[in-house]
């Protein structure tokens, strides 16, 4: 089966549906869209996704399906469309296996730094987990963004992203942002012997990312964030693979996915696909934040990022929510050092932000 | 209000949890990402959004919240983050309302052809429906494809459209997909004086997309067919503005945002948004086919594709599914004149394509 794409739904039937039934609709409906009488038969064998296995239980089952890896073609849109494409337009269909062929994966860029590679843009010798703090908020002047990147690397912080909001507004467009806030980054740095990194928010218009990735690598930065769901999948893997850069991938929009008993479990949405098109780092809403993922997704989210994946190497989790000094140490415990600990509100809380982002730096470094 | 962009979002609020104050979260998630005491008040008064008003109504509240038109930036991608990206993490939240401000609304390409601009591509001087045909299934040659786009175009459909499946396989690569089918159909269209249009689908890798779009135009293709949850709005809207080839838009993963308590209202998303970013045409499936959407869901799709907005064109809209001979007139006086029909499995069901679409193009042309 390793030449085939296998994927494993978790199906809820409405009264009266049958899982077998059900799967076998998928089955179709994800490759030749039409009922199974008016297939060729020779294009039903070559095309038509099989179900492998069928496990029921209650009025739910795990339907095992596999589909030939010649159906996606080698093209990142077209596989979006076989896992998703039709059957999110239907009830109780949730994503939660993928096994992956060679195939398939090898095509996909995966990260061009990953873990070790970014420890290595950060100058971090040791195996600590890293610290990212989120510039914010929107609607601050370029100047005084700047003046926070400045504090922020003055701390010691591993590296500074802009809040995925920060786009092209007129309280501080994208070329100043970029131009102050790396300068700053630059500048603490040259004073302070630090490597302090600064990843601004890649958005746009699709005519203009070239210009702002060009702008980006002249100013000096080694990576950018990115929302893979707001700017195109297939936009990001094409960034991704020739760019140059570190990419941090933020998880807006993919909230959509996340039903309990439809769409695709987040662990493979923001684990394996993220990773597989090319994230060095996947940020994440942390359990006990103020978003739906549960201690257990995050958990899975991480191992799906750091594990054996084809040729690829592992991504950084980059959870956020409900960090701060008080209960670094415990994070550090549940999520290992291969992880990068986004820092947001709790640093803005604090009267003195320069001082509490110290505290935590230098918790990271005590670490190993 | 009218320079502010204001968001109806229907909350079903979990035990414990205040519709008042789940809309002040979203005011705050949605623009600073921060905690109101976090937010320096300037910051506060210019960019987090207001909570206009607050209808509630058991567990369930419909909040208005409006945010400045100055927070979107000019940008799609920061209007999508704006409209639902971390929220879309969270759960309960389903926007239904979008009032659009001009200053957003006049920014988005729109329809190029429109329903007018499209009639006329087709040749169709009346005011009657439209009739698109899909080109299925994957697995076909290129030569089989173009077998039955030449039936189709003499039977005189007015446009024949790939799956969205179909992409770059080995069965019927794109280039040669093209050149076969597009041929097929100027040699029939020759022949009988007709003159259905071939809109390929257009998918791939980012990096070939701008030669792909040369390949149809230097074919003599008028459109194109396009998913934009899966290449992405942006680059759709991109595509839309610059390409000069009317644009049929594919709800190809869009389903993950059709949750009955969360996500965007159809209506909105295909309805609005797809219209908004240039969508000439938007397929939807119609009721009583394989998938979700409901009559009412139906027609409102259909009235805010046509209904004015802005100085925007109408689009079309494009259902699929459960429409035949049989059932034609029922679902023409149940959605008007302006729509495209989109056959499938009816077509395919039959032992005589050519003749099934032949009938189908006469029950079309005898309205009006």
């Amino acid at each position: 089966m390793s030449d085939r794409l296998t994927i494993g739904y978790r199906l809820t039937c409405a009264p009266g549906e049958a899982p077998a039934e059900k799967a076998r609709d998928i089955a179709l409906e994800q490759t030749v869209e039409l009922p199974a009488e008016c297939v060729p038969e020779a294009v039903f064998e070559a095309v038509v996704g099989r179900v492998e296995t069928l496990e029921e239980e209650g009025g739910r089952a795990l339907a095992r399906i596999s589909y030939p890896v010649d159906a996606v073609g080698g093209e990142l849109p077209q596989l979006l469309n076989l896992l998703f494409g039709n059957i999110s337009m239907k009830a109780g269909i949730r994503i939660e296996e993928i096994l992956w062929p060679p195939a398939v994966v090898e095509r996909l860029p995966g990260p061009r730094f990953g873990v070790e590679g970014l420890r290595r843009l950060c100058g971090v010798a040791t195996a600590r987990p890293l610290l990212c703090a989120a510039l914010k908020p929107l609607g601050l002047a370029a100047g005084e963004l700047a003046n926070l990147c400045r504090e922020l690397a003055l701390a010691g912080v591993d590296i500074i992203k802009d809040d995925h909001s920060l786009a092209n507004q007129r309280w501080a467009p994208f070329d100043e942002r970029l131009e102050r806030c790396s300068g700053a980054v630059a500048e603490a740095n040259a004073g302070s012997g630090g490597s302090t990194l600064y990843f601004p928010n890649l958005t746009g218009a699709a005519g203009d990312l070239g210009r702002r990735l060009a702008e980006i690598r002249r100013a000096g930065c080694r990576g950018v964030m990115m929302s893979p769901l707001v700017l195109g999948f297939e936009t990001t893997r094409s960034i991704a693979e020739s760019a140059g850069l570190a990419i941090l991938g933020h998880p807006a929009l993919t909230g959509a996915f996340f039903a309990a008993e439809h769409g695709i479990a987040p662990e493979l949405l923001l684990g394996e696909l993220f990773r597989l098109i090319g994230c060095d780092g996947v940020v994440y809403p942390n359990v006990g934040g103020r978003f739906v993922l549960d201690q257990q997704d995050c958990l899975a989210i991480n191992d799906r990022l750091r594990r054996p994946l084809g040729r690829h190497r592992p991504a950084f989790p980059v959870p956020g929510g409900g960090i701060d000094t008080r209960r670094m140490s415990e994070w550090i415990d549940r999520y290992g050092p291969d992880t990068i600990f986004l820092i947001g509100t709790s640093l803005y809380r604090e009267p003195d932000l320069g001082s509490a982002a110290r505290e935590l730096v230098a918790k990271l470094r005590a670490e190993r």
